[in-house]
């Protein structure tokens, strides 16, 4: 199997995979692996129960790719036809195999059952083939050479399916293909919009066809991945710091992690290191600020927690916003952004407060405008911000993103 | 096209939807809206930008099942290879169409933009086909029949396929087949696992072909969809009924939902009818519950606001528990729980507090052992929880969901 042109389909069987609610992830995680290894996936395909649409698609893929994985349709019942149906692409015989029928029986036995006549389906192996162990259920999978093309027939359920290729195939691909080296970076950069930010860097990766560059956007948080691919280690890293690093010259500040870690992580990071602590006031995003930051074990080091306001009341009672302000200049506004903070800040003790106030709609005038507060041994400061009304969700996931990044700054800056 | 076996089969075209974080989901869509036209999908691919793998597979669909949909591979580029792959597969020409030509030209011109040459090749169709025009982009699809088989040509942005099979293909496609009712019911249910409510319904629903029942569960929550598919609404009302009925009957009040309603949603309409308000005071959470209730719109109706108490100091000084309850029974404790909600009833002026304190790990001896209290205008209870620990999103998931739980079955006792 030469490297330039390895590839690989993926055929995963049964008809559940057909209906509107379900994906085959299995495919997912398969092309992951397969790609590390140098191996490209050119056609996936799901089948139903559906055994001459099976054998066709299996012979057409096993005539035109090097290696071919079948996931499921490998348990006891009549509806389970990959065994049958490679047989009869290949047209090789189903062979009982009584060593897999006594295994079979004695995992049975050791949960205090018997195993049922319908499980012997199970212990038939296509000519030929190797048998794959399965250490998490009872369906064993399958390796077949076939004219110099493998085919893989691995078990449908995701963790059987993970743990059997991984333990048991990818040393066999290893040992067909030449040594590769993948080595990855993975940026994550706030504060800039995805065109922006790619009429910034496209420049730069364009030139290189490797490292590979991708970039993933979701409300104000964008991941930039690069992925090297080369004979050695030491080639793969010296592309990774070449690219790197001028990606990393012309975003500066803006990257807030070289390493994937979300934002909450990196200020939790920066908080325990400068022995600062925080806490979080807030109206419209009800409690998602407070959620992030301690969705990061060990948030207790830092976080001394905060006030849910939703009410003028609250901010009033709890936060000590003058009503007058309130009456005034309503509450979606610098003042009481601020006061929000000072408050948090000054009732929890705490070195940093982050407020948020702002409408997240659906219904209201002034929806889509948000003022964030934050408050500092310094003083206090607020930013604003403006989003299309219409998606609640959508508003309180940048509101946050956006907060979380005003205290990063603040606290690079220091 | 006969009603009992009208199926179809999904080609996507792209090498971008064979990488590991791509998702086809045009096909999910797709199988969606066939099957409520009755269709059943027999196949689904995704193959790369490779012509013959292309070809091979369009012949084949198109041999074997009555509709074939692509999708994607209509853009302007060399890459786009659906047009010229289902000219070759079916042996047809492909024919420049001038009014396209001319559409484009003036949909580039209003942007006061030149139209690039390269966008002429969006202007091929293939002989006999109808042209699906696109209103939300520029690539027009293409309706053709084929020895009585019909195929789709489609655009792959997501947007633009909805928007083009939703007013151009489903009625040209009910036109071809007989006419079908669907109708569903969509229960959630809360406060019992999935086994033990398999374990009381399979008696039931799998008496029945018709309606299709499915069960999906997360963290606490359990949906149940019913989906009855008869030749008039009346007769599907009536298995739905039917079948409905016995269901809600063995589960009681243990369904919070029967149109699909969230529990956040629920919660605040029973607030919202018995003229009540809620507050809460988080731990283990830290905003958790407080962002659930408010992801719903005009939780300002009932929602006051909250504590997020994530040190001891701030239970004592917000929410006034006892410092020797904390230091003699620890935060994750019942009298803690009730001081908490207690205390966030009282100083919020709530009818109604839930609280949440807990450890969600990982680390702790105590992991996964959480504290529920709800405190009412006739006193205060408490609920305790254990997870299995090491999952803290699962662990706060799950807290959440059987606090909002217990406040469900306090409103509807009332």
């Amino acid at each position: 199997v030469s490297s330039a042109a390895a590839n690989a389909e993926i055929i995963a069987v049964g008809s559940e995979l057909l209906t509107p609610g379900k994906i085959d992830t299995n495919s997912l995680y398969l092309t992951g692996e397969l790609n590390n290894l140098g191996v490209e996936v050119v056609r996936k395909m799901v089948v139903g129960d559906d055994r001459a649409r099976l054998v066709q698609s299996i012979r057409d893929a096993a005539a035109q790719s090097q290696f071919v994985i079948l996931s499921g349709g490998l348990g006891p019942t009549e509806d389970d036809l990959t065994r049958d149906a490679v047989a009869e692409a290949l047209g090789r015989p189903l062979l009982f195999n009584q060593d897999i029928c006594d295994w079979l029986e004695a995992r049975f036995r050791s949960f205090g059952r018997k195993m049922a006549e319908v499980n012997k389906r199970q212990a038939y192996v296509v000519e030929g083939a190797e048998i794959l162990h399965n250490d998490r259920g009872t369906a064993p999978g399958q390796w077949l050479a076939e004219n110099g093309h493998i085919l893989m027939l691995l078990p449908g359920p995701p963790r059987e399916l993970k743990s059997m290729f991984g333990t048991l195939c990818l040393d066999r691909l290893r040992a067909l293909l030449p040594p590769l080296a993948i080595r990855t970076r993975f940026y994550r950069v706030a504060g800039i919009g995805e065109s922006d930010l790619d009429q910034i860097i496209a420049p730069i990766y364009t030139k290189y066809a490797n490292p590979v560059t991708t970039i993933l956007s979701t409300s104000g948080d964008i991941q930039i991945h690069l992925r090297a691919r080369c004979s050695t280690e030491v080639e793969a890293e010296a592309l990774l710091a070449d690219l790197g690093g001028q990606v990393e010259a012309a975003l500066g500040d803006r990257i807030y992690s070289n390493n994937g870690d979300p934002m909450e992580k990196v200020i939790g990071g920066l908080l325990r290191d400068q022995k600062a602590s925080l806490s979080v006031a807030e109206s419209l995003t009800g409690g998602m600020l407070g959620m992030r930051i301690t969705s990061v074990a060990r948030a207790s080091d830092y976080f001394r927690g905060g006030f849910l306001t939703y009410t003028d009341e609250m901010k009033i009672t709890q936060l000590g916003v003058p009503r007058e302000v309130l009456e005034t200049r309503t509450a979606v506004s610098e003042p009481v952004a601020t006061a929000m903070a000072a408050g948090a800040r000054s009732r929890t003790g705490s070195t940093y407060a982050l407020s948020l106030t702002g409408s997240a709609g659906p219904g209201g005038e002034d929806d889509g405008h948000v003022w964030i507060g934050l408050a500092t041994p310094d003083g206090v400061e607020a930013r604003e911000l403006r989003f299309p009304a219409g998606d609640r969700d959508r508003v309180r996931l940048f509101a946050t993103n956006t907060a979380l990044n005003l205290l990063r700054r603040k606290l690079c800056a220091l």
